[in-house]
Parts: structure tokens; sequence; C-alpha cells
């Protein structure tokens, strides 16, 4: 079963947009058994769009088109489909009505060039859009494709809401269909503060077990997302993947840190919050990334309670009372200052926990004793205050969001915490 | 002149993956007076890599084609390509001596893989890779294409790093000897905090005074870039590019920040290094996001001296001195407590400007009075203290977002501070 993806919009060929409509529809393919075999865009040119949709009429079995369904007169999908495959294109009385009603909706009269959207290629099905005007259209060809049976070509509108609800609603249901219940279902493992080769040296022995390809590693610095997949009708498919996760979990050990496609920010903010626990961050390098970072998540005021971001050693001393003596004989990128901050804030802030970072996030700042990257963490809390020292490579950017990762985790561990869900 | 780009790789056609290089390749292409009518997606398949270049190879005079040089037995674009073409397909000796060469330089032996990569179409033209072990490959057709000259193939490694150096390198010149001299040239504009509707309308007369097509306006949440093209030889061109500047500059007036492709935090950072001036934030609602951006910049030492992160309200008090009688009687969320904060933290902190917001980035703690999306800013500086209100559209991320647009281009006007070059 192969699928095709095809974008059209002269916007999709310039250098500033990319077609992310696809990632969306390869997922939904993909969950359903089918292979992409090709993606393409092309601009809004009639004879480009037919082209290619006949193309991948011959070598997929189910072709998903996204775009040129608006108002305008660069609009031509619906023209150029429907002369591609030789079939008369006219107005639907009923289209139109449903445009109108939806333009009173609004207290508005339908515009003239709204008809465009109204015109439907001979025998082609509407889909509802319950998120714009232009309905959606699927054509069932007779005959040819790779199976000899005929491509289904869906036609979508380009806006993604549009898009996404109009593949929820139908062509989601009509892929499950034919799928007999033969799901293909991805599961997600999220990992920080572990290097991808010693994480993918753990995961040997759940590549040999499940088979390589089941299992995608996707690393980022100091983040990896493992993917986990399993086929097949639901009970069986549900028993591999519990089996999946069970050894996958064991074997990647302490960096686990959820079982879903989550940032660490929700988890430590979802332990946070589970305890009734505060924090406080006290930043150097990270310029207030964690405090951001931290307060991404919606209710977060219930545990944050605020930040000292301290740039220079004046403020480190006066807002964090970092005594100037061990500022003077030690650095301030070191582990007493570390310390001193995380303590310092957490006193003054009067939290459960605080997490203080100092370092170098370059390009300039590097000594032969302390080069760019190298970061002093402490974590304050409960039980005393915890150190750590790492050195990052990458550029300033990477630096500021591997030691916010790290100050996270740090957090994180220290309130013992996963996401389970 | 029509050019058209294929990215070769399994990997591209998964859910996490786009194709990136061809927005480089995009950008080159455009700026040589190429028209790109198509771009695809193939897997590591050898049919349809090759099935794919001679479709673009019949519309397009050049073909970009990205990926599938590597070693390994799933890189396939060469075999594929010369299959398609009926060339046929030996190893240079030449190019095992400089892969062999390479691995040398680094201490190693050249795995007997990597022989792959020196399999060379008959009458391909050899690129230099000056990052990676692959050539490029240049293929010149004999007639055929759009233009019944026979289009030219470009064979390039999909590695970003390695792509950008051949196409620098070899693929731009290539193209720039091809258009005469006759380029095409776009220059950048920033501009902060107007709504796209009202710059649509201010730049109603440059569109009618230089084309409509030669304006680009690119919108986000409070972030505007306007791009402008010329083309033609260089001396009229740039001649062009100036009264278009010039034109472009006078109708944006207010919220013109930069005149290359610049984030604010830059700019600002520039004004404040320039003028001997320091900085500091007081944030609630962005949670350290303004401290953040300022602190992205390079060298932000410079001026950056720190920020209070004030969640609470207690920390607003305890931190800032605001009084609390005014956070009783006003509400955290009021011109009163923002210009409390500014001056609060411009205060404690010692610097010649401090930035303050205060407000509900949602999706909780609206009400009728005030609805998620207020926001009051201060700014504190030698002159005094101004105070800002505004109610954002938007989600959580958009909205805290749009807050620290405004605070740092608050700080710019204050600063008078805009971006000549």
């Amino acid at each position: 079963m192969n699928g095709a993806i095809l974008a059209v919009g002269s916007e999709l060929l310039g250098t500033d947009r990319l077609d992310t409509n696809s990632l969306r529809l390869t997922a939904l393919l993909e969950r359903y058994g089918w292979t992409l075999v090709r993606k393409a865009v092309v601009g809004d040119d009639e004879e480009r769009i037919g082209g290619e949709v006949l193309r991948m009429a011959q070598e997929a079995s189910v072709v998903l088109v996204g775009g040129g369904l608006g108002p305008t007169s660069d609009d031509v999908t619906r023209q150029a489909v429907a002369a591609a495959l030789g079939l008369e294109l006219t107005e639907d009385p009923a289209v139109v009505e449903d445009i109108r009603a939806k333009f009173r909706a609004f207290g508005r009269e339908m515009p003239e060039v709204n008809r465009r959207q109204a015109m439907v290629p001979h025998g082609a099905l509407k889909i509802e859009n319950p998120r714009g005007t232009a309905p959606g259209l699927e054509l069932k060809l007779e005959g040819g494709g790779p199976d000899g049976q005929g491509a289904t070509i869906f036609l979508l509108p380009g806006v993604p809401r549009e898009l996404k609800a109009l593949t929820e609603g139908h062509v989601e249901p009509w892929l499950a269909q034919r799928s007999g219940g033969a799901v293909r279902e991805t599961r997600t493992l999220k990992v920080a503060c572990v290097p991808e080769s010693e994480l993918e040296e753990r995961l040997v022995p759940a590549y040999e077990a499940f088979g390589r390809e089941q299992i995608t590693v996707l690393s980022k610095p100091a983040e990896i997302t493992v993917r986990y997949v399993a086929e097949g009708p639901e009970e069986s498919r549900r028993g591999k993947l519990a089996a999946m996760e069970e050894r996958l979990v064991e074997l990647i050990g302490d960096g686990l840190y959820a079982r879903r496609d989550v940032p660490l920010e929700e988890v430590v903010g979802q332990a946070l919050a589970e305890a009734g626990h505060t924090v406080s961050t006290a930043e150097s390098c990270t310029g207030g990334l964690i405090a951001e970072r931290l307060t991404r998540v919606a209710g977060s005021s219930a545990y944050f309670e605020g930040s000292a971001v301290t740039y220079s050693n004046r403020l480190k001393q006066h807002l964090l009372g970092v005594p100037g003596s061990v500022l003077e004989s030690e650095g301030a990128v070191s582990e007493a200052v570390a310390r001193a901050m995380a303590e310092g804030v957490r006193e003054r802030l009067g939290t459960t926990w605080s997490v203080a970072v100092t370092g170098i996030a370059g390009p300039g700042g590097g000594t032969e004793e302390k080069p760019v990257g190298t970061v002093h963490f402490a974590l304050a809390g409960p039980a005393g205050t915890v150190h750590r020292r790492a050195t990052f490579p990458g550029d300033r950017e990477r630096i500021r969001f591997q030691t916010s990762q790290v100050a996270l985790e740090l957090l994180r561990r220290g309130l013992g915490a996963q996401s389970e869900s």
C-alpha cells in the first residue's frame, strides 16, 4: 500500500516556507500501514498540478493533495485535477448554498469569487470542511495505479487547521477502514542528558529483540526521543508495545524522564505541583532560560516563585549574597559560587528547591582552565546542596540549552520524578 | 530558466524531518534568475531516484539533487542516475586516492565501503568536497530539456554543511556565470510591533511604484520581515534597491528597527553597547524571556546586568519593593505595579534602563476586566518612566513572545536606536 503527498502553492517554492502539512499526513499514512513513496511541491500551475497528480496516481493507491482550494484565481487545484483526469467540472448548487450559509452565519454576504469553491469534478465525493468554506474532495479512479485497483485522490485545503480537521474527520477513518484494523502504532520515550552514543549502546539488546527498524532514536543536544512501533491488530499490537516499553525503560535507566512526547519542564512542573513544593532559580550564563522554560507550562505559578538572573559579579553578591572573597578566589564560574548562588536564592526567595548555574556560554570568555562550555550547577533542596560540573560542546545557543536541560534534569532527579503517563 | 530540486533519503519521508536544504538551493536559484518549478523528496530507491531525475531534466534546465552520496549500501544516487541516463559507472582511481588521503589526514585507513564514493558516471565532472569524503558530480545532458539544450544535473551530498560548501564553491559560480551578471538581489527590513494589516496599508504606495511582486511581507506576531528584490546588472540593480529602500523606510516609519535580517535583541544590545548604558529587567508573565533574549547576543555581559523574575506577589514586594498596598488596591497586573517594578529593579540593580512587564499569559487567570493577554509595560530610564498597556491575542506562547517583543521595542525607542547596516 503506497501513498504519495503533493503540496500545492507557489509560496511553498520560495525561500521562507516549507510544506509542514506533509508531516501530519505522513504520520497518518504510517499509522495505517501505508508507505510514503514520494512527496512533491508544485506552484499554482494547472499543468504541473495535473501532471503530478496523474503520476502519483500511478505509483500510489492513495494520493493526498493539499492546497489550491481557495477562492482566488490562483487556486487551481480543482481545475487542474479535473482536466488531468478528463472529468467535467460543474458548480454544485448544494455547495454554493453551504458556503452562502457559512458567510451568513458571520453576518456577511458570500462574495462572488467564492463560487469557485463550489466547483466539483464529476463523480467526486464532497468532504465537509468544518473550519473553512472550501469542501475537500475525494476522487476514486477506475483501474490503474500500483495495484490495478485505481488510486483514490484526496483534495484538501492547504490551511493547516482546515487540513487537520478534514484528515481527522474523513481521511483517517478512510485509511483506518482499509487497514483491516492492522494499525501501526508509535509510542515515545523521552530521555534527558544521556549522550546519544551511550544510549545507542544501552539499546542494543532491544534492537536485537524487537528489530532495528522498530526503534528510532532522535537526538538533540541533551534530549533524546526514542520512538518504538508495533503493527497488527489491536490486542497483539498492544502486547508487543507493552513488552517493548518494559524492556526499553529497563535498558534506558536513569535518564528516562517521560513515557510520552513531553518537554522536561512539564514533567518537573507536574512533580513540583504534586509534591506541593516550590522552586526558584539563580542564573548566570543561561540569562533566564531555565525560569523561562519552567514558566512555559500553564499553571506554573503554583510552584514557580521567581528567579534572580545575575549576569554581573556585583549582582551575584548584591542579590544572592555570594561572598566577594569567594568570587575573587574561585572565579564566578566555580563550584563554590554555584553553591552560594543556589543557597542564596533558596534562602532569599524561600522556596523548597533552588537551582543555580554559572558558566561560559561563549563565544568569548573561555580560558585554558575553564574553556567555553564550562558550567557549574548546584541544586539546593531540603536535604542539602548537590553540585555538578559539565563541559558542553557547540555554540552559545546549544551551550545555553544544554545547561538549562541539565539544570532541569538535576531538579527532576532531586524530586525523584518521572512521568508515568 | 527553470530549476528543480530533488532531496534523496528515506529519513526525509518520515514524520520528523523536512528537507531544509531546499531553502538554501531555492535562494541560490532565485538570486541568479532561475524559477523553481518543482521540488520533490524520494527515498533511497534507485528506480524512484532515477525516474524523478529524468522527469526533472525534462522540465528544468538545472536539476539540483541532494543526498544519497554516502558510503553505505543505501546510498544509491550515483547508481540510480547513471542507470537512468544509461551511463557507465566506474571507479575513479584519482577519487579513491583523494578519499584515502582524507582518511590518512585523520590517522585512519580508508574503510573499503568508501570506495563506493569513488564511483563516477561516464562524462561526469567531479566537484571537490572540502568538508567530506564524497565528491559532488555535475552531468550535462546532450539535448532535451525545456530549451532543447539539455539539462545540467548536480549531485550533491545531503549533509547540510557539505551541501553548503559545494553549492558555494561550485554551483553558485556556475549559476552566476549563466545569469550574464543579471542577478536577482533580495534585501530585508525588519519591523517590530506594527500590525500586519496596518503595515500593508502603509506599503500601498511602494507596491504601486515598484510592483506588488517585488515586495514580500512575512508576518509573525509583533515581528514583520519585509523583503524587497530587484533584478538586472549590478549598477542598475543597486540603484533600484536604493530607491526602494528609501521609499520603504519612509513608508514604514516608526516600527522599522533594522535594515538587515537581525533579531530585535541584537539591535537593542548594539545600541546599549554604543551608548555605554546598562539594562535590567523585572518580569512576571514572561518568566525571564526578555532577559533570555537579551543574553542570546554574544557579548551581552557588556550591558546586561541582571533580572528579577517575580512571579509571586510576595517577590514583587520582597525583591522589587512594590508596595503591598498597591498590589492589593490595583492588582498585580496594573500600571502602578509595572511602574513600581521597573523603578524598583532599576534602583536596586543600578542600571541606566529597566524594563518591567506584568500580565496574564493564560490560559487561566483572565477576568472580564483583565482578560488573558492583558499586559502592562513600564520602561524606567534617565528621563523617567513610561507606561504602556496592550492586549495580545493568541495562546500562552504567543502572548509571551509578543510581550517580550513590545518590551524590547519600548527599550529600543527609548534609546532612539535603529540598525543602519
